[in-house]
């Protein structure tokens, strides 16, 4: 989110707003004064002093008002991704969806107001899961490419991309069901880390001698954890 | 899929099939004959010589009629959940993920003829993707109370949640997109079990016998240490 249009977003006047600026706060005036289905473009267009056309320049539909930098969201997520050149795939895709919570996190209480018009009205979520699915196609493409030829590849890569998004999300919700309160990007990546550790080593180079052998350990239940954590990574080869 | 839905799916008459059978037969003649867009509820009614408000007494919209199952899906995985009482909730999630499949696999021409339409009309796309949508969160759901009070007990309920989606998805979308040949129950089967593999031990509950006993601990050589090592403090009582 640029500055000018989280300065639109919070209805404020801050550098110089754009005509686009402009429409997204009338935009966001009327949602909550009137309600979102109450709110047609022709009032919009009036509040902000502009024609129709200059609404469908920006806006394909009253629904991307609601959701003005997403577009610019997916193509900066697209544009990292394909700029990543790291061995570390499921590392990238995290960082990648760390750029949708920067967007969020940018403008707290515009986000907070949008989350909760999102709520209630079915469309809007409708067209949130759409906007969700896009960001998920996304992350999923980049591991695809990076696992093509590995056994289960679309598999894994897809399960690996909606494991990322529902983590972002969770702590992503949370955020903004608290009203913006607490440290949005701590939570964030606490949740990603989850992912990380669970997938991170999904396209570390098998063990040579047999991805599916069977490693057993045998420990008395009073053993000090990090003895028996020494000899798991001794008989896993990772010591 | 009852039998005669499944019938109504396929347009032919098997049994008795009921009015919302007759229903969906006579929009699915149309939406392939003229298009999904070009065919008016109408249209739909007059083919299959009943009125208006029979339509709307089975379907809400035009949207619904092509989903005709979903809803019972739904509820049937709400009541097969509600029933689990094991105590491997990721399995448990897995198998109510795969009543989906079977509902898809029972009628192999409807499932790949719909999946055409839905991936050439965006307003159905969009209709699938709230329909996946509360499928997850009913797993979700499930899982997030078996995991109240465990640290992340949110997270990891979303994220397997997510993950166990996805899976599903990726085998079913491959069936459907090869026009229903080879073996669905298969390949969903392959998708969950890379899943259950990841998450399973989540909530394996300590084995609680004496201070000096024995635990063993068996993992594939090719699982991320991170994983191993959390099973371990769950069998040692110190997760």
């Amino acid at each position: 989110m640029s500055s000018s249009s989280a300065a639109a977003g919070r209805g404020e006047k801050a550098g110089k707003p754009t005509m686009r600026d402009a429409l997204v706060a009338a935009a966001f005036r009327l949602f909550l004064e009137r309600g979102y289905e109450q709110t047609t473009v022709d009032d919009i267009v009036a509040l902000a002093g502009v024609g129709r056309r200059s609404f469908f320049r920006y806006f394909p539909s009253k629904e991307d008002v609601v959701f003005p930098d997403h577009e610019r969201c997916l193509a900066d997520m697209t544009a990292f991704l394909a700029a990543g050149t790291d061995d570390e795939p499921v590392r990238r895709v995290c960082d990648a969806a760390r750029l949708v919570l920067l967007m969020y996190a940018e403008n707290p209480a515009f986000s907070v107001q949008r989350y909760r018009l999102t709520r209630q009205v079915p469309g809007l979520r409708a067209y949130e899961l759409s906007v969700v699915w896009r960001y998920e196609r996304a992350l999923a493409g980049f591991l695809r490419a990076r696992f093509a030829g590995l056994r289960d590849g679309t598999l894994r890569a897809d399960v690996i991309a909606a494991a990322v998004v529902a983590a972002h999300n969770n702590a992503l919700r949370s955020w903004l069901r608290s009203d913006g309160q607490g440290d949005a990007e701590a939570a964030v990546d606490h949740a990603l880390e989850h992912v990380r550790a669970a997938f991170g080593a999904e396209t570390v180079p098998a063990v040579t001698d047999g991805p599916d052998d069977v490693v057993v350990i045998v420990s008395r239940r009073g053993a000090p954890l990090w003895r028996v954590v020494q000899e798991l990574e001794a008989a896993l080869g990772r010591g």
